[in-house]
Order: C-alpha cells, then sequence, then structure tokens
C-alpha cells in the first residue's frame, strides 16, 4: 500500500510537507497541495487517510472497459476523474458494472441504496437497461460518449470528433490523397454514428466528392476487414480512416497479408490513441482522446449538474498524433 | 452600498451568520456559506471584504452588450460567472471592451498588464480584432458564442441550438404546422450559422421537406422584415422561427402591420428568451438561454483551461417557453 514516502519520494518534497499538504496545513502554497493531493490519487494513497466528508459520495460506472489496468483504455480516464474529485472532498467509488445489475435495480434506486449524489458512466452501449433510465432519472449522470436528448440531469462528455477528422482529413490531403475511405463501428452507438457524420462531413468541407460506396460500417471488426476492406481496395483508395485504433490495427494486419504496404500503398489512421497505438507495425498515426482530461471533464460536467447548471455537452479537443501508418500518395506510374 | 444586514434580510437570517460564513467560519454548513457568498455577489457586497487572494485574478470582457442594468442581456451573465469565481478566490473585473482598445494592444499584452490569469470573452463579433489573436493566444480564454477551431487554449460555450430548434419544430408540429420559415441574422457569425443549420436539419429530422426558399438571413431587422418577410406570407408559412427574440418581436409587429394576426393567422417562435420576451403583445413563445447558467458555464469552462483541460466545447441545454404567440394552425376553407 503505497505510504506518504511514495508521494514524497515521486515529487521530490519532504515527507512533512506531503504530510502538511494532506491535512490542509497553511504553510504550503495551493499550487503544491494541488500537486500532492494529484499525486496521492494518482498512486492509490489510502483514500481515508485525505480530509473528506462522508455524506459527500461519487460513483464512476464503468462497463466494457479495463479500468484496473495501465494499458486499460479506461484506468487514466478513472485516475483523472479522482484527481479533481477527491481533493473537493468527495468519496469516489468506481464498480464494476454489469448489465445483469442494471436489470435487478433501477438507476435512481442504485444511487439512492448507495448514497451516491451522481455517476460518471463509462463504457455503456445503446442496448444497456440503464440507458432508458437516464431518460428520466433524477440523480445527475455524465455519460461518456453518450448523449440522452430528453433529460437535463444528464450530460455528455467526449472528444470533439469533427475537429479529429478535420485534422486527419487535412493531413492526408498535405500528403496528396485524394481517394480516403472510412471503416467503423456499426451505426448504432453515439459514438460511431458522430465519428461516421464527422467523416462526410470533413471530407465536403476539404473539398472532396461524398462516396458512401468508399464507407463499411460493422459492429464485427472483421466483417470491416474481410467484407469492406476489398471493397475499398479495388475501389483504389490510398487512405482509410477508422473509428477506432483496435479496427485500425486490423486494418494494417489485412493490409499487409493482402500484400499491400503500409505506408507505401495505402495510408491508415486510427481514432483514441490507445495505449497499444504507439507499438504496432508501423506505428498508427491517430486522433489522441486525452483520457485524463476526459476523467476530468467529467468531473466538470458532474459538479455542474450538481450545482444545478444544466449543461448538454462537454468536449474535448482532438489532438492528431503522427507516426509511420501515413505517408505522401505513391505516384500512378 | 449593500450591506452584511442586505444579505441577511434577503436570506432570512441572522447578520452574525451572514459575517461568519464570509469569514469561512467552521459553524456554518457548507451549503449555507454557498448561498450566503452567491447572494453576496449578486447583490454587489464590496467584493474585497470577501476572502480573495490578489494573485487570483480574471477578467469578462463585454461588447455590444448591456451588463450593467437588470434588463440588459448580459447582467446575469456577468452574475453567474461571479457566483462561482469569487467564492473560488478569484477577483474578477467586469470590463467593457472597444474595437478601440483591441487595436491599441493585442489581447496577450493587455491580459499580461493587468494581471489576468484568463478571460470570458462575451458579445464579441466575427470582425473583432482580437479574433484573430485568439486563434494563438496563450491566456485561456473562454468565448461565449463564439468558436475558435485552432486554439486548445481557447473554449466555446454556448446554448445546445440543435435542442432548441428540435423543441420548437416538434411544437409546431404537434399543432399541425407543416409549411414552417425562418429568418436569422446574416451568416457571418458562429451562431447565427449553427442557428440556421439547426433549423435545416431540424426540419429533416421531423419529416419536413427542406426549402431554402422559406428562409431569410440578414445583419438587419428591416431587411429581414421588410423583404423577407413578406416573400414567406406569400408563400403562406404558417409559422416562423426567428434567430432572435428582438428579430421575432419585430416580425410580430410587421405581421400585424401587413393585418396577418399572430398567433390566428401566423404563430411567431423567438430564440433566447429576452428579458422583454415576457412582455411583447402577445407574449413570445422562445427558446430559452438561462443566462445565470451561460455565466457559470463561462467559469467553468474557464477552470477547466486554467487546469490545463483542453475543453473545446461547452453547451448547455435549452429549454422551450409556450407564450402566446403559438396556437394551432388555422383550418384552411
Amino acid at each position: 500500500m503505497p505510504t506518504i514516502n511514495d508521494i514524497a519520494v515521486k515529487l521530490g518534497v519532504s515527507k512533512s510537507t506531503v504530510s502538511k499538504a494532506l491535512n490542509n496545513a497553511a504553510d504550503v502554497s495551493e499550487t503544491l497541495k494541488k500537486r500532492i493531493l494529484e499525486t496521492a490519487v494518482e498512486i492509490g494513497y489510502e483514500k481515508n487517510r485525505i480530509r473528506k466528508d462522508s455524506s459527500k459520495k461519487l460513483c464512476i460506472l464503468v462497463e466494457n472497459m479495463d479500468y484496473e489496468n495501465p494499458m486499460g483504455f479506461g484506468y487514466e480516464i478513472v485516475i483523472g476523474f479522482k484527481q479533481l474529485a477527491v481533493p473537493a472532498g468527495w468519496e469516489v467509488d468506481t464498480i464494476h458494472m454489469t448489465e445483469e445489475l442494471q436489470k435487478m435495480v433501477s438507476y435512481d434506486m442504485f444511487m439512492l441504496e448507495h448514497k451516491y449524489q451522481g455517476a460518471f458512466i463509462v463504457g455503456f452501449s445503446l442496448i444497456d437497461p440503464w440507458m432508458k433510465d437516464f431518460k428520466s432519472s433524477n440523480k445527475p449522470a455524465v455519460l461518456y460518449d453518450n448523449y440522452i436528448p430528453e433529460n437535463p440531469r444528464t450530460a455528455y462528455v467526449g472528444v470533439n470528433n469533427d475537429e479529429g477528422f478535420d485534422m486527419a482529413i487535412a493531413h492526408l490531403k498535405s500528403l496528396g490523397h485524394k481517394t480516403i475511405g472510412y471503416l467503423g463501428g456499426s451505426l448504432e452507438s453515439h459514438v460511431t454514428i458522430s465519428r461516421y457524420n464527422a467523416y462526410l462531413h470533413s471530407m465536403e468541407k476539404h473539398g472532396f466528392c461524398i462516396d458512401k460506396s468508399l464507407t463499411g460500417c460493422s459492429y464485427f471488426i472483421s466483417e470491416c476487414t474481410q467484407k469492406y476492406l476489398p471493397v475499398l481496395l479495388k475501389k483504389h483508395v490510398t487512405a482509410i480512416l477508422c473509428s477506432h485504433d483496435s479496427l485500425a490495427n486490423a486494418v494494417i494486419t489485412h493490409c499487409m497479408q493482402l500484400k499491400y504496404n503500409v505506408p507505401d500503398d495505402i495510408s491508415i489512421i486510427g481514432f483514441d490513441d490507445a495505449p497499444f497505438s504507439a507499438y504496432t507495425m508501423p506505428g498508427l498515426t491517430t486522433i489522441r482522446q486525452d483520457r485524463n482530461a476526459l476523467g476530468r471533464c467529467g468531473y466538470y460536467a458532474l459538479s455542474s449538474l450538481l450545482n444545478k447548471t444544466s449543461i448538454s455537452s462537454l468536449l474535448l479537443r482532438a489532438e492528431f498524433i503522427e507516426r509511420g501508418s501515413t505517408s505522401k500518395v505513391k505516384k500512378i506510374c
């Protein structure tokens, strides 16, 4: 279990400074206090030693996503949320949510039983039972990558997909690409619909013709790679944008199997900057969602709902990350 | 000048409780402290009596908008921002900004000279000289109703225009309207472009044909009412959505002059719920931007930028306000 000494070593300050900061002493600067508290949360320093008010309880409900392993997509999201919530005096429980649990009890009842004042909902899909509850629930809920139109007690946080695709298509245009395809998840989730539309809008914005036959969408990665990828290759696309890094990674592998070199024959761009994306062969050019910042946005949105400010959506800036999977379009001889 | 007594009377608590809360005493609950501080800000209790840190300075820069008069559109925006910022220890200056001042000094230099750590920018238009500065500025800036694509040190706050028009068109559809026109400001500002697109998208979403000949956009209200309104009336629109309440109010007056009764012959809907909109004849059905909440959103977004979380946009929920300017479509005999 991490100790005060671990925090002191990590920040290069004395143990007594850490101790004073955790006890909110007046002779430690606010900036240093903040860094010490953030580090305490980051390394998992036992939370009941950090001053808190037991009536202030929030939860992070995570589904379909690893958050306990540093390579998991949810890990930094959870840390980012806690780094703001814990120093503000909140006790935060992170709970692995399942469909079964949702079927047993309604969202509002679950929140009431556990005395949670608000929830950050991560990794839910449209088929989750509570997605219906959120339309009329009373307890504030902030949903990562899901949007509930009807209920002002809910808010949506995510990355600005339009900005992300704009940067990706501008990059491909600058490399001479003109025939740019899109492969993505099925159009049954909020985030895949948003990214598909972002691809279409951005192609139009950059002066390219919109050709829906250059797109393929499926829930199954294998259907994208085995059914749609060959179609796109026959249509001579020189670049493919993918809705997620895991799909982009599979597309790279299948291109190689079909004897297309990435990036010499075809450029591939992902989305998310998942922890593995720096280590694909070649490294994946992608659009980063800063996961720690997403977690912090989750807290900002939730604390605004708790303060009766009905945020509808809060979008984070996208960031373009250029690696080896994109290059200049090949001259046709 | 407001005193501690004014705060006590307004909240129905004792003067000593107010005094204790302002001095952050331990025996006043956090909830009451918050209400007392918010009320102190609201009624303009002299700010240097509220505990603050002189190194923490923010500014609200307002242009083209009255913020000193309770009937002014900017009044509650400024109050909402301060109600969160002042209790958090910030000193907040509200400054009437002009084009001349912007031409004299760059945004970054202005911020540096006055030791402001961030700014909330209200009422700027695309022609303001600093709109170029914001593309590369270093000091965090949150812009109300303006979006800077390039710079992660800026964020955009506003109301969700799509939600607003969705509610308005659903309302008109439920009243039997089918031929719905749009009048709005010129397509040269971020907010008018966004509202024009929201009208088109929402018409399509509700199964209506998109007919751009039923729309008219101009910087001048008089051009909308004198040039475009007669065209729309000739095309037998039964309802008109307007991009702003001030335009909607002018449209009502001109309809009456042209012997069209509002709402019997034609329904009119505005946007904003400006302070005068409850008092037009008939009262204006409109889409509310909660101005106090917009101010608070401005503070949330700014504090997130100051904490190195690059928010791109933060949109507030829209709220539909039904008054007398809309009714069931008239049966054609």
